[in-house]
């Protein structure tokens, strides 16, 4: 179990033997820390080892020159020069809130980019300015459009933020899939089966076989067939590629550059790196900010007094499972994994840092 | 088989003699007409009769004061003075698209609106502009959060058109469930099962009986339950009703109102009618426009090629059905199920226009 604050330095020092400014690896580290205090470790302290051999292997720039490359009075374009994906996002997102500020709303295409963690940490960045913040990434392909065999898709994640009075802010930070490949590894790992309607075998037809990817298999789109609705994932997903790559000049579906360093860079690009997109809009540019979050809080108190069904669990609101998990770990602090500790103390004693 | 412009001149007349303005007469008809020709029935004509009972029963206002209550340079809030849907959703996405002009993009946030038809109708008003479209609106409530047996949202539809260069435009017009009330209903007709993940009975247990909502029962998030990633359908509907409530100033899910004259209006209101959410995109504010069209071109070239899976249809680009759907109906004339003519021609009998 380590204290919060120890591991952000510790994982700060990584990144600045890495070769990132003091100020990146602060953002980074912050980035990878969050996932882990909201209970998402599949994007958290598992990801440095992944970071470092991407820099060692000179397939990210650690001293970027992220910048504005076309804007209007609501919108900007940024090139993120190839940066770790923390560092081109959280500057994507501290000009969408600014241009929020002047106009109402703001809106950025981040293109040249790499993963960048999890999404609610940068629609989250909105809520201390009374913004609504919204962050989009593209990812790896590994899902396949409806009817096919092609994985030509991301688990594509889109995150919700908006702003309350007297509630917790409601924050929605969802994978656009079914699953993720790490939870379906576990299940294979357990011996278990997949439920219907979450993979697919090499010929695309349905399977139970949660290994099924090791074996030309792929993620459905979230519904599954077109019999339960995942001709409508298929349109999530495109959705959060098409404004990720098409808006900002990233690769799009099955050109998203791979981002651990032991797969190839592909032959084929159709843009510059990975892509993002991100929104803020103010408050107050729709109706007086506290009558919207006075409504927000009671759209809140409405859905936490949902009745359960028989054997349920209480009725969630997007983002407490989250908030609960950071509240706990930040109290008794985190528990990481023993094999991502081993790695990251590899990662370390590369680097000559002393290990944790 | 009726051609397409005597239904729709027909139908103007019809939302005439109900009381509306001639050009507002015509923008309905105009909705209702294009959802006939894209291929959903269920939002098109079927709908003169629903809309005729509730002018009839003063609920619905045919001489509407439309307008803009709040604004900045990117946004406004538009109070649609409990119209008709079509037509305060129509000029409030004719204020996002003028404002996108100004600041490159625009968002608008509908309250005291009601049925607006197709989603799509809107988002494809942006495309003659080169701009991507949004619409959404929230609905009826029908589907339950995950976990819960209360019916506490909407099937609540997002579309969203995306201009290209030679291709066709890319259209995702979709609700955030899996299904609709309607296809539901003609399962039960024939005698079919639900497929598992649609629908759950009155105690919140699974249930393939199509017949559940008569009885209790309730439409799922999009994904079903938690294991196969229901609780981020929930997510999507949950923002689609905020967006088009919290943000205007409507009423949201469990107490939008009936959208048929033969439910009663709700005792309890949250705030004013039923509500939309509009956005217009410049994409020339990302980047230059023949550039992100051509990428939108390759794109969905890129996907069509998609190869499908065994037993599988080609792979389609969202939009590809309605588009196909129209080109046909346009040349052959539209078909209208018995059932639709004969209540569309007891609404005109009412108002005494001549039967079609």
């Amino acid at each position: 179990m380590f204290e919060y604050t120890l591991l952000k330095e510790y994982t700060t020092r990584l990144f600045e033997k890495m070769g990132c400014p003091v100020q990146d690896a602060e953002i980074v580290a912050d980035v990878l820390i969050a996932a882990e205090l909201r209970g998402i470790p599949s994007h958290g302290l598992m990801r440095v080892k992944d970071y470092f051999q991407m820099v060692d292997a000179g397939r990210i720039n650690v001293h970027p020159k992220v910048k504005v490359i076309h804007e209007t009075p609501s919108t900007a374009t940024v090139d993120g020069d190839n940066a770790l994906g923390p560092i081109s996002a959280k500057y994507s997102m501290e000009i969408a809130i600014k241009k929020a500020n002047q106009a109402g709303t703001g809106w950025v295409a981040t293109k040249n980019s790499n993963h960048f963690g999890i999404a609610g940490y940068y629609s989250m960045m909105a809520l201390e300015y009374d913004m609504t913040g919204i962050a989009m990434t593209n990812a790896n392909p590994l899902v396949v459009p409806t009817f096919s065999v092609s994985k030509f898709m991301g688990t594509n994640p889109i995150a919700v933020a908006i702003p309350t009075l007297k509630q917790p802010p409601f924050v929605a930070d969802f994978a656009t899939t079914p699953i993720a490949r790490g939870k379906l590894a576990i299940m294979g790992k357990k011996g278990l089966k997949a439920p219907l309607g979450l993979v697919q075998d090499a010929q695309g037809r349905p399977t139970d076989d949660p290994d099924t990817l090791l074996h030309g298999g792929a993620i459905l789109p979230l519904g599954g067939d077109t019999l339960t609705g995942g001709h409508k994932g298929y349109c999530m997903t495109a959705l959060v590629d098409i404004f990720s790559s098409v808006f900002s000049g990233a690769n799009f579906g099955p050109f998203v550059p791979p981002q651990v360093a032991y797969l190839p860079l592909l032959e084929k690009t159709v843009g510059e790196g990975l892509g993002h997109f991100f929104g803020a809009l103010r408050v107050d540019a729709f109706r007086p900010a506290d009558e919207f979050k006075g409504k927000m809080d009671e759209w809140i108190e409405t859905f936490r007094g949902a009745k359960s069904g028989e054997k349920q669990p209480a009725v969630m609101i997007p983002g407490d499972p989250e908030r609960l998990s950071e509240l706990k770990l930040r109290k008794e602090g985190i528990s990481i994994i023993p094999q991502v500790l081993a790695e990251m103390n590899e990662v370390a004693e590369r680097l000559g840092v002393e290990k944790l």
